[in-house]
Parts: structure tokens; sequence; C-alpha cells
């Protein structure tokens, strides 16, 4: 059997995605705390969940619910034949429906655990794997969260279609980034929040908002954060229509921005809020801004200031 | 007076613009024939066009009409005062209607000249001016033809309101791109062209083509051309709306494809087609695969290979 009784821990960082207008199509990987996930390979074939801790009890053992586990078994499906099965660990680090992309980060987990025991270290490979394990979480289909969760960095993911002709790019963006993080006391749901979003756009806001995300990738990837700033602040589509679900928001939005960062946009589907700004500038400051801000409102939240993961899910230990 | 009786010349190269999923915001300036216009400053204000050559007598002298005049008005109005003027000769190089920005080099030429006249070479500066002109040739407010044509390069254009807050970025592409230019012996008057376009797209289609377009700019900027191939490809809501309208467009576009080029799209508003290619694939031979298969469909053809023109609108001569 391939891989004997190894047992090894590979660790997925929390993401974040959308970025304004980068709506579906753009995310990044947070450092700090993630999900760790330990598998070893059975002789009993299918995927099982031994234990999960730091849910709360919250998450589903079951393996056709839960993200990790749908992922290992797509990799499985893909690699392992029938004789052949994996038992996973799964410790939750990041806390769940926060924005902070706890599902993705289980599901890219899931796939690059399987197919480091199966011997596929290629994260390229393991997109579609991946896709499935986040799809089994919220039903989307979208891979911006759980594609900057395995590949780390900034990812643009022009198409979630892991077989098409574009496939995901991690851009190069300068270590002095960081990204403020300000989660309230809130809950959004993201069917509400989807909700609100308009169906159809009109040419012309479309062919603004593809400008602006484009001149968002370069401005990024060349470091210009103030120019990346304005690509944010840009979004006439998105978060202009959400922010008004979120109480508090747009005060604590604007304080952000009063207090330095380049700019701003929510957290996903929301409720929590993304400054940018970089080393050199204040960005605790920033995050308190915006929590003084949100208590005004009555709104209990606190912040954390991220650098960008730029190794995206990896090994975190084996043990034989 | 400002200047003498210094006359100069300044040159403005041919552009392409659209490039598939960059509808209205993406241009490129090529290399090869373009406009020449020569300025000098008079003491009668206002601008004249004392003399057109190359044009076939079909463009108007009035300044009111003239896409360079229009442009060095706008430079004048501003830097000049009312106590000087400015007189213009223009040679046009590129032929009219030809999807090669023909009125976007004399707008860039007027704006360039009028500003080198007057104390101003930021180029960032005259994108109003020359948008202006350019707006004299056809009443639309696009400035991927002429910022590209004043720029240099390929051109990002998030936003043609030159005082926005997102500036166009010519993009630093490797010398070795090439761009194959078919020009067919047909019209397609723009206003046909624009008319076959959707006046609203879904917000999937939406994110679909930004996320094709940020990948476009990112593969064009790090030289990965079969990449920016695969993203011109991706096109769904403009080139296949208009290629309809081109006699033989569709086996022209196939020639391109099957004789080596990465991707292809419609000039412009069509009904050239521009293929691209690299200094190492043979692109005299991927041109005239489609003048061929024009040929075939009985409809006379030449094509041209170009590399990108870094510069933009210059001085070329000065003469006291």
């Amino acid at each position: 059997m391939r891989g004997g009784r190894r047992r090894i821990s590979v660790f997925a960082p929390a993401s974040v995605a959308n970025f304004g207008v980068g709506f579906d199509v753009l995310g990044a990987a947070l450092d700090g705390p993630g999900d760790t996930l330990t598998a070893w390979l059975t002789r009993a074939p299918g995927v099982r969940v031994v234990s999960i801790s730091g849910d709360g009890g919250r998450l589903p053992r079951n393996p056709r619910l839960n993200t990790a586990a749908v992922s290992a078994a797509a990799v499985l499906a893909e690699l392992g034949g029938r004789r052949v099965g994996i038992e996973l660990s799964l410790e939750k680090g990041l806390p769940l429906s926060s924005g902070l992309g706890s599902s993705a980060a289980s599901a890219a987990a899931g796939a690059y655990a399987a197919g480091l025991l199966l011997g596929e270290r290629d994260r390229l490979k393991l997109l579609g794997a991946a896709l499935k394990g986040e799809r089994a979480a919220d039903g989307s289909w979208h891979g911006d969260n759980v594609f900057a969760a395995l590949l780390g960095g900034f990812v643009l993911v022009p198409s979630s279609d892991p077989g098409g002709t574009l496939a995901p790019v991690s851009l190069r963006v300068p270590s002095r980034v960081r990204i403020v993080v300000v989660i309230p006391g809130l809950e959004l749901p993201t069917r509400r929040s989807r909700g609100v979003l308009p169906r159809t756009v009109s040419m012309g806001a479309h062919t603004a908002h593809a400008g602006a995300l484009a001149r968002l990738v370069l401005a990024l990837s060349s470091g210009d954060l103030p120019a990346a700033g304005a690509c944010l602040l840009a979004d006439r589509l998105v978060d202009p229509k959400r922010l008004p679900l979120v109480r508090g928001g747009r005060a604590a939005l604007d304080a952000l921005l009063d207090a330095g960062a380049y700019g701003v946009c929510l957290a996903g589907a929301g409720p929590s809020l993304v400054g940018l700004t970089e080393e050199s500038r204040d960005a605790e400051r920033i995050g308190r801004a915006a929590v003084v801000a949100w208590k005004r409102s009555g709104v209990a939240a606190r912040a954390r200031v991220h650098r960008i993961d730029r190794r995206g899910t990896r090994l975190a230990g084996t043990r034989a």
C-alpha cells in the first residue's frame, strides 16, 4: 500500500475574496491562524473523518458533507483506486462563517493531504478536487477562496472551471502588503448578500469594472498600493449593494479610509470588512478606528492585521 | 511669444483597440506608418489647418472638425491664453477607416505638438485634449486608441475620464511580441458594428470577461503569449456578435489560428482582424493564411506584421 501507515499533517491558511471589482474572481491567502488536517492511508476504501476539534461541534463528520473529506475523496477517486482509503483528523483554527474562508481552508487541506498521500504534489492538478470540497460547504462553484488557500498569494481566478483554458494565477505582491480584517459581531447569510446583487449589468458598467479589475491586478503586481486602493473603491456593483445590509458598515468603512487605508471592501459576502495598507503605515491603528466606529453603532467588532500568505497549503509535519 | 517661429514635427503611431475581452479598455500602438504633424505658433489666436496630404482630400480642414486641430485647440485653451495661435500641417500616413486608429493618431499628434510648443511635455497631462480630438472624429468618449497612440505600448484604459481616479497605464510587453493585422477590402460602419452588441450582460458573463481581461493584461506583462491568446479567445460578448457582419471573417479568423496565431480578435470595430504572435513564429505566413482564406470568400485582403510601438507620439524634427 502506498504511503504505509505514514501520517501527514498539512496546514491551510485563511483567505478573503471578492475585493470589490474582483467579485468572484480574486482571492488572497492570509497569514496567521488556519486549519490543520492530519491524514493517513487505510486498507478500507473510502474517506472517513475520525475527529474534528475547534469547531464547537458544528461541522459534519459525514464524509459526503465535510469539505475536507469531499476534497480528499475526489483525489482518491482519481488516483487511489478502490483498494485504499483515507482517514482524516481536522483541527479547525478558523472560525466558521467569518468571511475568512473557513470552509475553503478545509477543502484545500483535504485535497492537498490526499495528493501528498497518493503522489500528486502539483497544486494545479488539485484545483478540481479542492473546488468540489468547497462546493460541499455552500453549493457555489466559485474558486476564489479555495484556490487562494491552496496556491497562496493574491490569486486571480478568471474561470472557476479547473478544466477551462484560463487557469488561476498567483500574483507576486510585495511582502510589505498588509490586510486589515475587521470582524463585527453580526450575521449576514450569504444567500441574502447574494440576493441584493444585480442580475445584469450595463455594457458600460461591465467595461468600467473589468478595466478596474485589470488595473487592480497590475497595481498589486507592481506594488502600487495607492492605485490598487483606488481600484477597490471603483466598485459600483457589489459592495454598494451589500453594505446597507451591514449595521454600521458604512461608518466602519469610512473609518478605515479616514485612518489611512488605501482601499476597502467587504470580506467575501460580508459582513466583515477588509482594508488594504502596507508595512510602513500603522495598520493596527487603522483597524482600531473601524472597531471604534462599529462600537458607536452598537456593534462589537475585532480587528486583525495580516500579511499575505505566499505559500498556500503546505506540509506541516510527518509521522511514520 | 513662446516658441518663436520654431516649427516642430511630431509623429504619432497607428493603434489597434478592443482585443476581445479588452473591449473599450485596451489598445496597443503599432510600429510602422503613422501620422506626421508639423506645428508652429502664430500671433493670430486660434488653430488653423494649413494643409493636409495623404488623405485623398477626405479630411476636413475646418478646425472644429479636424481631430488634430481640436486636440491642439484644447491644449491651447488651457496653456496658451488668447494672444497666441497654432498652425498645423498634417501628413496622413495612415489609411482612413482601416481600424488602425487613423483619427486617434491625428488627435494624439495635435495634443502632443501643441504641448511641446506651449511647454507641456508630460503626456499624462495631455490625455484630456487628445480625447477631445478623438471625439471630434467619431463622437465616442473611448480613449483606448488615442491613449495608446499617445503613450505607446499596450495601454489599459480603465476609465476614459482623464480626470478620473484610474489613469491609463502602459504595460511593459516583451519586444518579441508581433501583431498581424489583416485588412480586407470591406466596409463595416462603426455604428452598425456597435449596434449588434448586447446592451446588458449577465453578472456571470461580466465576471468571466472581467477575469479574462485581468488575466490578459497579466499575461501580456509577463510575456506569456499563449495565455494571452487564450484570453483573447474567451470573448463571448463582442467579437462573436460582430464577426457575422464580416464576409469571410470566420474563415479568415480560423486561418490565423490554424497557421499558429496564439489568439485573434477584430481590430477595433472591424472588419480588420488582428493575430497575436511572436518573433520566433512565422508571422508573415500567419498573415498570408488569412489573406488566402479571405480570397476564397471573394474578398481581397492584405496583411502586415507589426511590432508594438513603445514610444508613442514623439518629436520627429525641429526647424528654426
